[in-house]
């Protein structure tokens, strides 16, 4: 260890030095403007997909554990009334300053007060238990409408997912630019929801690993990468069209206008990560780490070019993560990454439990996710660093676009 | 449930009226200024102490694995120096762009190049087993420098501490105003540290419930009542010097200048105390849930008045929390707080596990933090609905005033 300290501060001593990569003399990215702005609930797509991702998430997978239609639908329809109003940065109107009933829990739990909408989205997927439940059971009448592109994930080599938290029967997404408002609006869903459905699992996340917008600078995730330079952005809205939402004719109409939601939560060995060499890393992940630029060009956006050899090797390794995830690999296909970086304490054997809570959207999770995590699960080199603990897939439906409509209403009503 | 989403809606609807109280009509607190900005990691006292709470926590206890006291040693010196270094928004200077050493792993992780300073702090303390390990072993030849004031904490009654994510050797409280700026600390004092300690157990934690400086607005806990109000404020230097710094003769001269630091994290049940009425949970924390005002007084800051009768009863109760924890009813104990909301997830039986990691900074907890909590566990109304889960106590030296000092210097050289 001594050996590795004195390593360390001879590294320190380096900062001092022309070489040092500051983070004071860079470009200081204030908060995102309009911090506090609300984003608008109601459209013809779910707010929360394309929308510029927030800088943080909670994310929450319920049971349904009524087997009554009619409760799902009141709780559906109040959780869309709940979550236009928590968008647009209203509580509930019985709570303290201006006098409650003294008598009656309270309509909002009250942490969000005085904090502004902090550009909180909600968006709502139905699990595959939706439509027919472990045993079988088709409990609300609908198996006949789940879209084939619902069907469960298959196991993946590799793959150590904890059932516990994982699928669910629905899921919403919570991102807002405080988390305070994130985990304020689930917390009033849960709430709302008592007796209808239960809290499956939920997770925190924080520094988004996507763009979603050409205007957003690409995040790092916690290997210290730069993550989803590829990704589909708002911008691209033929590629959209193409990749990301359900078009007529792809499935079940309800689903027309909407995208498949798949969550993975990738638990990543950052410990054994940080004693790999940098050229390793480079190597595995197939960019530099630095500038984020495939290591066959020269900027973060240059497209890599896997054809390029140096003393008869590819320069991008045939089993590197940017080569093997690459839509020019795969048949073209291509997603809207939206994922998180998460630490969840520690996992009582002196490491940090942490890693990427990774979303996707898609046409269709089965040509698109799947043959894609096929690929990386079989000879990605990444594999020996990361582990998938949960797995989820969700059908979300288009956006609404009046007061009166509700979540519930094309599928269950 | 029909009857509760009926509710629910009916609650909804009114908001339309004159009695919403409205988050987007509301001052909007955009962002702190300076957000970006670095904190002096350098003065008389840490910095993270009286600081202006950032709103993100990264706690972490580490155990030191080695016995070996020139490790010990070198190790705080390397972690000294990264402090310095990350605080003030500066990385390790040689990853990436700027060309890295491809044999070697890098000298940081590098999820934070980009980001700025995010007003960082990193406040070290060390823990009683530092000073005699479980097995009585005195491992560094320092057990006589134990301050009476690092005694561990008694049992309350009521708590339900899990030692695996409680005490350790070493703190570090990490806060920013970016997650993953104090994430990315946390981390790569982790990695420098590695042979010489290992992480016990981390927390992190987002929403600050505590101001800790006149210039900043109350927040609120996932209760949803103001939390902190009776603060100690970094203004209050008077206050200060008699409840928050330890003084020359306090205890042994290495701590003169510091703090004591109690951790404990204080699990809630919120799906039990949102179903409680408004009124019930004025009464239990003794404020108005709106305004945080006294329920003897009109404004969050007028001073509760535990003497005012209606109908010959308190009308701030005899269990509520505002009168058990306030320093009129404690010989005047105070206390610095610092905690923080925290969300880990799902409990998996249907519940959020969510509360609150409180941390409290005072000159002797066993004259402060101790004679309150005990007040509090044997009568406060709110144990109903709240659960410690564990515990820790650190001593805090005071701070560096050299980049030739290091962490370790008082205490073990």
């Amino acid at each position: 260890m001594i050996g590795l300290a004195g390593a360390g501060v001879a590294g320190l001593a380096a900062t001092g030095g022309a070489l040092a990569l500051s983070r004071a003399e860079q470009p200081r990215p204030e908060p995102v403007a309009g911090f506090g702005d609300a984003v608008e609930f109601y459209g013809v797509r779910q707010a929360g997909i394309v929308t510029p991702a927030q800088d943080r998430l909670h994310f929450v997978a319920f049971d349904v554990i009524t087997g009554k239609k009619a409760e799902l639908l009141a709780m559906l329809e109040a959780w869309t009334a709940a979550a236009a109003r928590m968008t647009a940065g209203l509580d509930a109107g019985t709570i303290g300053a201006v006098g409650g009933i003294p008598e009656a829990p309270p309509d909002d739990t009250g942490e969000a007060i005085g904090l502004p909408p902090s550009g909180l989205t909600l968006t709502i997927g139905f699990g595959p238990g939706l439509f027919r439940d472990a045993t079988g059971r088709d409990r609300f009448g609908i198996a006949s409408k789940k879209p084939e592109a619902l069907a469960d994930l298959p196991h993946f080599p590799g793959d150590t997912i904890d059932p516990k938290i994982s699928g669910g029967d629905i899921c919403v997404q919570a991102c807002a630019h405080d988390p305070q408002v994130a985990v304020h609006a689930v917390r009033n869903l849960a709430r709302i929801g008592m007796g209808v459905v239960s809290v499956r699992w939920s997770q925190l996340g924080f520094g988004r690993t996507s763009s979603t917008s050409t205007g957003q600078v690409t995040a790092r995730n916690l290997f210290g990468f730069k993550d989803g330079t590829a990704n589909l952005k708002a911008e691209e809205t033929q590629l959209l069209d193409e990749h990301l939402w359900v078009r007529d004719g792809d499935g079940p109409a309800w689903m027309t206008g909407g995208s498949y939601l798949v969550s993975r939560k990738v638990r990543m060995l950052v410990e054994t990560w940080d004693r790999t060499p940098l050229g390793e890393q480079e190597t595995i992940i197939g960019r530099t780490k630095g500038s984020g630029a495939p290591l066959t060009g020269k900027d973060e956006f240059d497209e890599p070019d896997f054809t390029v050899k140096k003393d008869d090797a590819p320069v991008i390794a045939l089993d590197s993560h940017v080569r093997l995830a690459h839509h020019s690999q795969n048949q073209g296909a291509r997603m809207l990454r939206r994922g998180y970086n998460y630490v969840d304490g520690s996992d009582g054997l002196g490491r940090l439990d942490a890693g990427l809570f990774f979303i996707s959207y898609q046409r269709d999770p089965h040509r698109q996710f799947v043959p894609v995590q096929k690929a990386l699960a079989r000879t990605d080199a990444l594999n020996e660093y990361i582990r998938h603990v949960s797995s989820g897939v969700f059908a979300c439906p288009p956006g609404l676009l009046a007061a009166d409509d509700h979540w519930g209403r094309v599928l269950l009503s």
